[in-house]
């Protein structure tokens, strides 16, 4: 057990939204909330989830919809309180600990400020290692953990409570009311005990964070070949595309915001051309025609000249940005991982290739 | 407190029909489903409302979402005993009596074969004398009344628990999910004690049905004059026009049956064109490009040959109807109930005026 005060949750923050993959939302809303409410009521317990007892009640807390929106309709803070208390009267007993869903700039900052504000501990684990843009695709799908019971909360005081057949029928609900609230909203799901948590959870993804952060804050010379290098070697990561953004193609949908960056390459390094196409997460970059990266491995778009997260709601026309790859939890290269969020499933016409296998000579000039 | 029988289930659902005003669903399924209940449990006893006790929980039952999904998927009969779960968990006590929503084919019946089936007696009350397409539009909105906790249930197996901050908010988000969980799903909503159901509810409602029903099961000589004489005598009612189908315009949309019924006259008997609008139900009757009613007043379209309501989903070309209107629930003429449900909320650029006052001169000539 440690704990996450202001310095910690920078870095958290800081990590999180690479490993979010282009999603989770903006960091530096999430940032400034987690920040408020540790300085309110003192910094968080961090749980090491191998510590947390079997029948612990452990739920995730998370932002559901389109970054974009989040962006502009953030949470009253309210929502967390209104969620745990449907939970708790729904099991009849206190909530021992939260936990985050996803890695992502928002929803790894907001179980943060969750735990403050509520007096209670965070489990060092989520579902995902990474930000998916599905509520069914977390690793406790594959260990056939039911995400029902959810609840959802708006900021204006609506609250609905899912009990489905499938995690993909609660994401298909979900999503819909997520959607006429506006398209974004505060939810619970996965309620778990400590043996599920410890099966099937990533754990140690809040330091994963924290460490990333802190490599990307004491990083020097940055924007060099160099810095790329030791980002590389501590990410165990692959650089995919450097260059700047020249389009972006985008279209909110469905409470997820839909599309394709261009990128032009700088001083033809690596590639000339690249693509990354995104649903909430970047799903795949192409670069000069060929799949480098694809879900579930991560692909995600950093600032060249500070290494921070480049998201998909903040991408902007001119932007030098480094593409980076990096390999997902193994969970996902299974069978049932792949069918859950790998490339098929959101259309993309390609098998799935781990990352090491498709960036073969790519990486050899660096 | 009398029984509802085989019988009596014969009359209500023709006469509940006609008040569904084209919306309400198809009598038909419906009434099979509550023959075959009372045939296997015995008859429902309707209570009056006046003598229930005014702690009493009393919910209504009913399907939500567009008729036309609803003659294609209709519940698979387990539907409200999920529901009555929800609802006995949330409150923490056994379910007094169920009630219908609205008057109208489907909606009528489906509280008969619930009760039947769960043992529970049946109100004789709604909350609109009529069916409406949105579920914020009843008499119990007009007093205050929650619609929240709202239980949703649909075939599959999926259940959603809505609590919102307006009975608006509550249509908003079950229609989303209704068009998710495919067009059509079971629901209860207004869960209510005695005393609620006595001040704002539409009180006799089943009865009414059960005797509009007899009216037109005992008419002689159908299709003439005299029948129609008859008819509007015992109702109440005014004919509006008698025509056939010539058009019927009609799209789902929203989890609504929108749409046009074009009319040509016969014999030139009251007017020689008119049109029927609706969403889900009627909403109002032009004859010769004057409006001749409007919402809430009922607009209702009756075959001429044995004066059966002729619901929106079952508009077939060539059939012979006619039209008739009939006044609405005295609330509904309120300030407040024209809000709620007058021709201005649904888009229809008129002031309501009650239908006595719009056809005046045109039943001169029956």
């Amino acid at each position: 057990m440690r704990y996450i005060g202001e310095k910690e949750i920078e870095d958290i923050a800081t990590g999180a939204a690479i490993l979010g993959a282009g999603g989770g939302g903006d960091p530096y809303i999430g940032k400034l909330m987690a920040i408020d409410a540790v300085r309110k009521n003192g910094p968080v317990r961090l749980l090491d989830p191998d510590t947390i007892s079997d029948d612990a009640l452990v739920i995730p807390v998370a932002m559901m919809g389109a970054p974009t929106v989040l962006e502009e309709k953030a949470c009253n803070g309210g929502e967390y309180k209104a969620l745990c208390k449907m939970v708790e009267d729904h099991f009849g007993r206190k909530i021992d600990a939260l936990m985050p869903m996803e890695a992502g700039g928002f929803n790894s900052m907001l179980p943060v400020a969750a735990a403050a504000n509520m007096g209670l501990p965070l489990v060092d684990v989520d579902g995902m290692g990474r930000a998916f843009p599905e509520l069914q695709m977390v690793t406790f799908t594959l260990g056939g953990i039911s995400a029902s019971p959810m609840a959802l909360a708006d900021e204006k005081g609506n609250s609905v409570i899912f009990n489905t057949i499938s995690n993909k029928w609660t994401e298909e609900l979900a999503r819909a009311v997520t959607m006429s609230c506006g398209g974004s909203v505060s939810v619970t799901l996965y309620p778990m005990n400590g043996k599920q948590v410890k099966e099937y959870g990533v754990k140690g993804i809040v330091t994963k964070s924290e460490n990333l952060g802190k490599t990307v804050r004491t990083l020097k010379k940055h924007g060099t070949k160099e810095t790329l290098k030791v980002f590389l070697e501590e990410t165990k990561g692959y650089a995919l595309f450097q260059g700047k953004i020249a389009d972006v193609r985008r279209e909110t949908n469905g409470a997820f915001n839909l599309g394709t960056i261009e990128l032009e390459g700088i001083e033809k390094y690596i590639g000339k051309k690249a693509q990354v196409e995104f649903q909430n997460e970047n799903l795949l970059c192409r670069v000069d025609g060929k799949i480098v990266a694809t879900v579930p491995d991560l692909v995600c778009v950093v600032d060249c000249e500070n290494f921070n997260a480049v998201t998909t709601e903040t991408l902007k026309y001119g932007k030098r940005v480094f593409v980076i790859g990096l390999p997902c939890y193994h969970l996902w290269r299974t069978e049932e991982g792949l069918k859950l969020a790998g490339p098929r499933y959101f259309g993309i016409d390609t098998d799935y290739k781990p990352i090491e296998e498709r960036i073969k000579g790519l990486n050899d000039e660096i």
